[in-house]
């Protein structure tokens, strides 16, 4: 039994999509005339930057902290984040009325402090190392005997993320393409699944930033290669794929396309000025990668997750 | 018959906006939690925003155009603008398959300049003063015979703007308030008309920058007094109130609410942040106006028109 991962089924992922249902909302699909002509393809927009806690997150985190016992519950929740994780995972705690503890790097921004302060969410400061991280989470779950709830590289929360998928092909669009972000890997690995379980031969492709390329690295090579000095606007997508992230992609994703910094910030102002929402730059990579990519694409059918909303409006790239 | 105006009535309204169908998108309504719980209300957002040319202006251009005669359309339509209705006319001629001729004051920032270009529209340049738009207008349509289409002031394009609140009340909420910022006044006008015809005690309240606050003014005077240097950020709401939407007002209008610029740009960051919407900046005068008077509106269902989205991403004032 040991080394093999037994991936959530469709039925594992619809469960989690009802057990969630009062941690979350329903995000609208939106398309743009402008945009589908610049493309030439027809693009929708699926758009998580509407998410509680501005982000897909929020889903993940939910299927995660509803899947403990209750024996688990009672001691809490507990993970290291700078970003949309740390806030999902304490929103989440705070709806099922269970504490969490946070361990957040000192220079992590007031705004993503505040948030997760807001949510209830105790935090734990620690210096801005991995290994400060994980030091002090270490302590903080051997102290309070909470639940390590990991950002991506974790099952109840891939199932969480497939979630976002599956809304997708519930509105009944035959999708020639799915697109995502990668990161960790956590909204890329859900979506393969829920869109390869409905439909087989729809491409699911990725979107990486060449500054932060071990996804697309690894994909090639068939095996997991770390991300070393990553260097993104794309402040989502900074982190290394994660072990069980990369056999589903493995197994289940057909591409990863990578793209520069100035076509991520070309495709973020096409959303912005075309569409009229705000979305991080992690959300805009997909976007960009098509665009690179229009003949690929062309007069397809394409599901694009804009993953999340969370951006400083002081540091907009124009 | 002289000097009385008859306004248009509820079925008018209603055939207006069949007429308009093939111009217009029916936008969304939006909520935000977060929002409510600051406003400690509950507020649904009209997102014209996201209407076509990124403004409710496609809607009175739209019906404008529609209106005319077979005749009149051979010359096609003139007006000048440096704004949403230059981008409006331009795009409903263009639609309608007649000529357009508008006159740009030669400052006027080239995204805008782009943007009736791309319509079709034929922009005459002239100098950045109102003579010269006037004079340069009276030229354009001795010499091509088109119909002049004000942004405003006139009938036919207040009866548009009238079918944006329409939308609203077809939704089915039973709104306490329905609140639109006031410029030249075509919106506020027709969404007074639209909501007054549906529900008589439902409250009709603008919101207007103190740096332009000539319809404050003239509702209390009860006379038209014109704006003498307007200085705001709200750069949709520059202009004097016009003659008929001043009549409107003052029969169907209940009150308006005047607000700092440094409240425009709190209530403008609070949009962008919560509800990750992309907003200009006359849109969040009427949320600052209830937000500078929460007890008021506590507890209520309140309407609010979000009127456009054409903003300068470089200049945002965050």
């Amino acid at each position: 039994m040991n080394d093999i991962t037994v991936f959530p089924t469709i039925d594992d992922i619809m469960a989690a999509h009802q057990r969630i249902q009062p941690f979350i909302h329903r995000t609208p699909i939106l398309t743009s005339e402008a945009i589908n002509q610049i493309a030439g393809c027809e693009i929708y927009f699926k758009c998580e930057n509407f998410q509680k806690v501005g982000a897909f997150k929020a889903r993940g985190a939910a299927n995660a902290v509803m899947k403990l016992t209750e024996e688990q519950k009672v001691n809490g929740v507990a993970t290291h984040s700078s970003g949309n994780h740390a806030a999902a995972l304490a929103r989440a705690a705070s709806v099922a009325g269970i504490k969490s503890y946070i361990v957040m790097p000192s220079n992590a921004p007031e705004i993503k402090k505040k948030a997760v302060a807001g949510y209830g969410g105790e935090i734990i400061e620690c210096e801005p190392t991995l290994i400060a991280r994980e030091t002090t989470l270490k302590e903080v779950v051997a102290r309070t005997g909470a639940v390590f709830i990991p950002p991506y590289d974790y099952l109840d929360v891939i199932e969480g993320q497939a979630t976002c998928a599956l809304e997708m092909w519930e509105e009944g669009i035959p999708f020639d393409t799915v697109m995502a972000p990668v990161g960790g890997g956590g909204l890329l690995s859900g979506t393969a699944l829920t869109s390869k379980y409905i439909s087989p031969k729809t491409n699911v492709i990725a979107g990486e930033p060449e500054g932060a390329d071990d996804a697309s690295r690894s994909f090639k090579a068939k095996e997991l290669i770390p991300m070393v000095g990553p260097k993104t606007i794309a402040d989502g997508l900074l982190t290394s794929l994660g072990k069980i992230n990369f056999e589903i992609i493995m197994e289940y994703v057909d591409d990863i396309l990578t793209v520069s910094e100035a076509e991520i910030i070309e495709a973020m102002r096409l959303v912005y000025e075309r569409m009229k929402i705000i979305i991080e730059p992690s959300c805009a990579v997909p976007l960009a990668a098509l665009l690179k990519n229009k003949e690929r694409f062309k007069g397809q059918k394409v599901g694009i997750i804009l993953s999340g909303g969370n951006v400083d409006l002081g540091k907009l790239p124009f």
